[in-house]
């Protein structure tokens, strides 16, 4: 039963640290199932990889929902309300890249995926289990905010590592490739990728704004 | 003649409420004109029928910018300012989501409509219709919340039928179609319908916040 | 040595205007840069115009970064703290933008720049300077707002004349091109300076909120 009054006004125990923790688990989830999925390259694995990747998906969006509803109600929260909501937001807008990827791969159905393609796969994973780790360190780094800023700027990198990656690959693409639909095929997807790999960069400039915030 | 000590402090009649409602109208006018305009495929027609949506367009832009006027000069709001100017502006998307398909439509002059783009249409006239009902909740949601949770459940419906239809014909599309030029211009004009109903479901997302928030 | 109990609480000189006009200078000279790239066509002529644009665009993050971390740990702020973050991201967009044009360039390579792609990126210069003017009156707009207003309408002018001059050129690239790999690359680039154009614009439409709100 609903005690209407105090539910109000007790601070109940902020629940966001293992959340959050949760909703980097999907998408470290999802990033490995991106990454498995490109060595399987008939219409129907790519087809079965795209439905459970956008199972994460939906998991994630519903748990991003959950942390939404909790900054509503909750009366205690650990950092500002709209920090709290920008970093689930920019989690599970990675989630939705790679499912953005999958479904690219699943609708155009193109070639095997090139090694850079499943390079970028593999750089999205890695950014993936950076957020976890510091999804772990959210109680802490008030204190010792060095780890944290440690995977701020490995995101960083990854993400510049990509951008080479990526540039290089549609530089030669548009060298070498004269068919025409293989070329948007490819183009599509890598860009997905390579946007992915943003999308989890942007998670670290948001990380660091913590650490200018509260550190 | 402008008080202008007491207009600074006076409660104003707030005319959100109208506001909202006329942005919601103007929606509904663009997706009625996207929806007849599939119907007629020379270049010159689709040329007009870009200009009308324009029209709608630039009216759209000019009331949201009343709206956040309006926020920036009213004393008392409804809800907190940044929920109205959220709302807003999500409507305002939507708008130029359609202006923005009916722009690609007449640039690239692709052959006739497919049967799954005016389906896409279609939808988005229903999400229009649906917004339009969601505005006339606003009044009265906080006591009554089921209509408008209904609306955001329906807009969540009709996004995930989109999102199957697309899917679908994209793949068909680059299974069957070989004329290069024609997948370029078919697959961006359809993007951009997807894209739109998103948009659309972006509004009731926002609606179910103001649920959790004020209800 | 930090001064732990004042540095708090003692107001500090705001650096904001400075700041904001070095931003706006970057941006300036990055869209200088683009138009003198436009002359060059060799690929490796585009790879260090793409190269000394990137060098502007990564000054422009950090900036904005630094306005960020100083908006974190300055007492007064001349403005509300999310209108100088909105400001100085919109500004930081629209270099973005000039180097997502001079990246896509020089890893797509297409044939000579077209007239229309040139007037493009001379419109984004003219945004540019239209931007640092609009810095210079931050200061003083409170009093005397019509020169802010006015930059804010010719900025809104400039991008409307940038839709028209994309469409007619897209409109007639689709009828006269027939290399369906060059549209591509065509297309996508002047995309880009478009998009480009309409975040010059944006800048425009939060200093107008500016003016709605301070003056």
């Amino acid at each position: 039963m609903k005690n209407s009054f105090f539910s109000r006004f007790t601070p109940k125990e902020p629940k966001f640290f293992p959340l959050l923790r949760q909703l980097a688990e999907i998408l470290s989830d999802a990033s490995d199932t991106l990454v498995e999925s490109m060595g399987h390259d008939s219409p129907s694995d790519r087809a079965d990889y795209y439905k459970r990747i956008k199972d994460f998906e939906r998991n994630g969006d519903k748990l991003t929902h959950t942390i939404f509803d909790e900054l509503g109600t909750t009366f205690i929260t650990p950092f500002d309300r709209e920090d709290i909501h920008d970093l689930a937001s920019s989690i599970d807008d990675v989630i939705d890249g790679i499912n953005s990827c999958a479904k690219r791969i699943h609708i155009y159905n193109p070639r095997p995926i090139s090694d850079s393609g499943k390079e970028l796969a593999l750089l999205i994973q890695q950014e993936a289990e950076c957020i976890i780790k510091a999804m772990d360190e959210l109680e802490t780094f008030r204190k010792k905010p060095a780890a944290l800023r440690g995977y701020c700027a490995k995101l960083h990198d990854i993400e510049n590592h990509a951008d080479d990656l990526y540039e290089l690959f549609i530089k030669k693409l548009f060298e070498e490739e004269k068919d025409c639909i293989e070329i948007i095929k490819i183009k599509e997807i890598m860009y997905e990728l390579e946007k992915t790999t943003d999308a989890a960069e942007h998670v670290g400039k948001i990380l660091r704004n913590f650490i200018v915030k509260y550190a």
